[in-house]
């Protein structure tokens, strides 16, 4: 059975603008290919009510699994929970027991439970929430749209809550054989070594360092198996790298 | 006028793989807002030539200007090339002035002009070359699709080339103000001074440093004046920030 696909939704101005380097797509894609699922696209795009509509419609129906960053707190450009409930069409109010989540974190802490905060409590009709260890305010799964903060930590403790949730396939292995060459002076080769291996994935990364030219070659496969067999073969055509 | 409006479309199994940590597209995000493009979406996909070529439509009908990262390398797996052909329907070959510039470079280095080199000069018809100064394989514009490399140095060589031959509009302007305190807390606030300012942007960063939580604030505007009464409003709001 192939693995299931996914697909990651990236909501921030600050992103498009250059302000913020995003870092949480990088991070859930690790994961992703921890547990086996097989990640097809990262899209960012900005606070815009109708452009996150369309994205969460097309990635969720496109992909077995859709997970969004950023756009769930309390200011008035905080408007995916809104989107994502209008691309489900499905209504949105605040929730009692994110309500009562939020009411046990900030009274644990002294923090007054202001009306912005209780924007957090705004959750999509039906949605199953996601816990948030750092900051209270949840993230929240509606249909295979998962919905998480853009704060790193947050996204992070978010992502390890979620992700056991989720039925993964077999995990993706790859093995790294660095060459301190140009890329260009190994491609032949790499290419016959693809062809002589239609089943497994060979990846070739060009890189700096130095003022020197090298190549990462990577070796790809679900089959422990067949990746041990192709990194072999890896090694054995290419003996100076390591 | 309104700004031209673009896209950014990254090609690399490496990094839906967790792999790699894209920068490309946060560095160009910056260089646009400095010569007034309004960045819409950057786009993540895999070496896959179908994917390609579907998003290299979609991206380049919607926006001003696309610009690609990765892909045009000498191995089999670079295969953005022959997609932007395919995408704009138009034929793809070894181009005569590309195998110039390429045999010139190897020339002068004394490195050997490979048959995989020579990939390298596989341009579609019609396309503009962007200057290498780093690498000497030319990246290449066709129609507004501006199709560079993915190593980072040349990518950003690239780019410096590029951008003034595009149309820029108005740059967007920036002022931050930064608060020691949870976004939540000033949300209402914020949130009144951005109703008071229909033509203004603002928007709000929460942050957490050192186990503190606080929030950057940043009024946007392409009108250094207006910018300027929006920033002046901001930290009358906010006296307490800096």
């Amino acid at each position: 059975m192939p693995n299931p696909t996914a697909a990651i939704l990236i909501i921030g101005d600050e992103i498009l603008t250059g302000r913020t380097r995003e870092g949480n797509a990088h991070f859930l894609a690790g994961e992703l290919v921890k547990v086996g699922i097989d990640l097809r696209q990262i899209r960012v795009i900005g606070d815009e009510h109708a452009s996150i509509v369309a994205a969460v419609r097309a990635l969720s129906s496109s992909h077995d699994q859709l997970f969004t960053s950023g756009g769930i707190g309390p200011t008035h450009d905080d408007i995916t929970a809104d989107a994502v409930a209008e691309a489900f069409r499905r209504p949105i109010g605040v929730r009692e027991d994110a309500r009562a989540i939020l009411a046990a974190h900030y009274a644990a802490r002294g923090v007054e439970f202001t009306e912005a905060r209780l924007r957090m409590a705004r959750i999509p009709e039906g949605a199953r929430l996601i816990d948030n260890p750092v900051s209270g305010a949840p993230g929240f799964s509606v249909e295979n749209c998962h919905v998480m903060a853009g704060v790193p930590n947050i996204f992070q403790a978010m992502v390890a809550g979620l992700l056991p949730r989720l039925t993964g396939g077999a995990p993706l292995l790859t093995r790294s054989w660095q060459m301190m060459v140009p890329e260009a002076s190994i491609a032949d080769q790499l290419g016959a070594l693809a062809a002589a291996h239609p089943g497994l994935s060979f990846g070739s990364y060009p890189f700096v360092t130095e003022g020197r030219y090298g190549t990462n070659l990577v070796v790809r496969a679900t089959d422990p198996v067949a990746l041990e067999a192709g990194f072999a073969a890896l090694k054995a055509a290419f003996p100076e790298g390591q």
